[in-house]
């Protein structure tokens, strides 16, 4: 056992070793480095093992004894938390608990349409489970390749389908939960009505690992679409992307299942620095908005609908022009314009990201006001805000000033974020729409929800984990919580 | 003041009667005595007063006051609990809280989708002020002309469009509660995306009044369906139902507004008690389904589709004959074969009522098994399943032999219950799939959510309400639970 495990803890590994193993124990500082570092690296903790347990029980059995020694654990699964969620402090005090073994694909019902699926399960695999049985799995993040399903649920992640499927919440029917304690709460229902008690599930879906560790899941599916008509928009202003949105509404809300917007300068980076991209429209335009519409009829006729909609829309000047996609691939391309902007922005310089919501009605008030006060704060500044504007969830990032040094940028981070975080306040919106709170953003909670809010969170987590041992210094605050500088990742 | 107020609590109804005025405080038992018994007749309770708040402020004084003397208490929306969730308790140690001034709808935003509604609002206000904005608030009970908003939500009602929409707590964006210390917490966010701490509102949704009381909710609405197609089915078996519901499924599950199976005994209940119902078919089946699809779109064929996929299943056996309505009234008076289930059924008799649900795809193994024993427990004994088939919801109610003693009968209530329970428990169903606990069945809850799961929710009650004043005796087991005879209403 390497030097840096202090000798209290050593008894505590070896018992837990005797539960899950040698392959289930990572203790050398290489093998648990990946561990301790989240990927936007804004933090970077020390842990003396990092606890791999292969089932619910071993898990169940590994808690116990933490609890019994009250050393904490930090759960952990594909560590893609856009918040420092799933990295354990500095001073090496928290074990990590990965939930990577736990990946079986338990079961899978067309009929009943859900699937039960175990926390390390990565969203992709389960996906593509999903797939593979004719239905769909209607969650979609970029990071789903690594992201695992309990971190997933745990965070309540968002993604680009939510105005179609709700978030990772609504799709949770039931789940398997290792408790501070030790103990195995077994709530893997399949069923659409069970009024028997209160709601627990959603308790800990959002929790981020700090009421339990979220062993299995069941999943509701959905029938896969058969049929999908993606266009790409030129929109004057968010206003007009708004007017859009709702002639999309009216005509079948259901059948949205993307609304997407862009500004036309974050968009111009994604043509300027990723190689590939064209733009679908014969000329630039402040906004754009990708609109994607999917059913799983095949008579719905949702080509003739979009093109109806778009015409409408081009005689109200809601839009000046608009390409439909006509193949795979020219489908692929629209999207890649979306996709690709963090990592354009971040080509082009040093940014800082918010991601905040208001009520849908007030994106363009939102989005106004916010460039408004952010010009106001540092001339030259460039507002790229894009997103999820069905569900009022923008991103609202900002680039450098061209020419600033990005040093310099990124150290008034907290005076944008404050500047952003205003007008949201002002829209009754939220300061942390899809990415949660985690390590980054818990001094910010008594400010946006304190009161009786933060006190019932309080209550709660002091009833279900009375020690707190379970991924302490996330989502609330505490006298500990350092507020970090955040960086431009 | 009468003579029934125990002399202890006189001062703290003064203390009330300020806050509230005279208006807001009934005492006299003729005024308080519709307020002390539930709409089944199960319970008979006694309270000293009961109180009526005007607003969220008032209602928070009054908490408070109460929390303060440790006098418990009783919310109630419209007392149309099936469960005698509202009701007070017989020893008349308990005042009432009722909701019914808190009816204003403060908010309502078509962009948006959502409207803000107070707890004292019937859902069926509230349908009105949505269907006059051109929008849907997609939950329909029976009860909903006089069930309140707050109840609907504290009981996280279900109701026939469940399937489409899902179940009142899928609707709740927002809310706003008085806890038990007479603390407001304004939680009325009309955001879909909010990743700022736990879910408390899902807490509250479904805690029958036992955690806060509901003062106010934002609720999800939907776009207004402008097309919809209603058929009456004749199938031969509960599979062939089945198969029938995933043929709708596959061609548009969103489009599916409800799907409700009913047995042909019960359907003969109907057209022999119930005047002027007649069967739009040849000639009787063993089974029923109506199905409702419904969609904004006005281009989407809904009747074509619904004639297609009827002629396939026709084809292959899965119908045996099907009636499409072709005017609003035909609609009305095939929705009126389902609607007047329960009141054919009291019409015929003496029955037991079981409000369960399993997994969709066992809902057939569920009723030929239930069926089966129940027939074997009590032979000549008439099973009469009905209900939300496409959530797995079936109301397995269960008509007395012909001829039998309905004092009798009803005297194996728990007999009866224990049957079909046993069945559900083998399938992995719930006990009490959209009616709750409320007083009527917390002893049952140890043995179905038993261990680490009520120890959980125990542990909730016990941080959120310590002193125990919110609704005691309700949802959650006590030693002081009473269990009572059910009654065949």
């Amino acid at each position: 056992m390497p030097d840096t495990v202090q000798p209290a803890i050593s008894p505590l590994l070896a018992a837990i070793r005797d539960i899950v193993g040698d392959r289930g124990l990572l203790t050398d500082p290489v093998d648990t480095a990946a561990y301790c570092e989240d990927w936007r690296r804004l933090y970077q903790g020390r842990t003396p093992a990092v606890i791999r347990p292969a089932s619910t029980q071993e898990t169940a059995a590994v808690v116990r004894l933490c609890a019994q020694a009250g050393v904490s654990i930090v759960p952990q699964g594909g560590n893609t938390s856009m918040v420092g969620g799933a990295v354990p402090a500095e001073d090496g005090s928290q074990l990590v608990l990965s939930t990577a073994r736990l990946n079986r694909v338990r079961d899978l019902d067309t009929i009943d349409l859900t699937m039960t699926v175990e926390s390390g399960v990565t969203l992709k695999a389960a996906q593509l489970a999903a797939t593979e049985a004719g239905c769909l799995l209607p969650l979609s993040i970029s990071s789903e390749g690594s992201a695992q399903i309990g971190g997933v649920l745990a965070a309540n992640a968002g993604g680009n389908n939510t105005v179609r499927y709700g978030n990772a919440r609504d799709l949770v029917l039931g789940l398997e939960v290792v408790l501070a304690d030790g103990s195995i709460w077994n709530g893997l229902r399949r069923l659409r009505k069970d009024n028997t008690g209160y709601c627990l599930r959603q308790l800990f879906v959002g929790s981020e690992g700090t009421l339990g560790i979220i062993t299995a899941a069941v999943l509701k599916l959905a029938p896969r679409p058969r049929e999908t008509a993606v266009a790409f928009c030129a929109v004057p202003t968010p206003e007009a992307a708004l007017d859009l949105f709702t002639r999309f509404q009216a005509h079948d809300a259901a059948a949205i299942s993307a609304f997407e917007l862009m500004s036309g300068l974050g968009t111009a980076f994604v043509l300027k620095h990723i190689e590939g991209t064209t733009l679908p429209l014969q000329q630039a335009s402040p906004f754009y908005v990708l609109v994607e519409l999917a059913t799983p009829r095949t008579d719905a006729g949702l080509d003739d609908a979009m093109e109806l909609i778009l015409e409408d829309a081009l005689g109200d000047g809601a839009i000046t022009d608009a390409a439909i996609a006509e193949s795979e691939a020219q489908r692929a391309a629209i999207w890649r314009l979306r996709e690709e902007h963090s990592e354009a922005q971040k080509r082009e310089g040093a940014s800082v990201k918010n991601d905040v919501s208001v009520p849908v009605s007030k994106v363009p008030e939102f989005i106004s006001r916010a460039t408004e006060a952010c010009e106001r704060l540092m001339p030259g500044i460039r507002a790229v805000p894009f997103g999820h504007m069905g569900d009022g969830n923008i991103h609202f990032n900002l680039e450098q000033p061209q020419d600033a040094d990005p040093h310099w940028f990124l150290a008034q981070d907290h005076a944008i974020m404050d500047t952003v975080n205003e007008v949201v306040r002002v829209l009754d919106g939220s300061f942390s729409a899809e990415h949660g709170i985690g390590r980054l953003k818990p001094y910010m909670m008594p400010d946006w929800r304190g009161g009786a809010e933060l006190a019932m969170m309080q209550q709660i987590k002091a009833a279900l984990d009375p020690r707190g041992i379970l991924n302490p210094g996330k989502v609330l605050p505490s006298l500990a919580t350092q507020h970090p500088s955040l960086r431009g990742a």
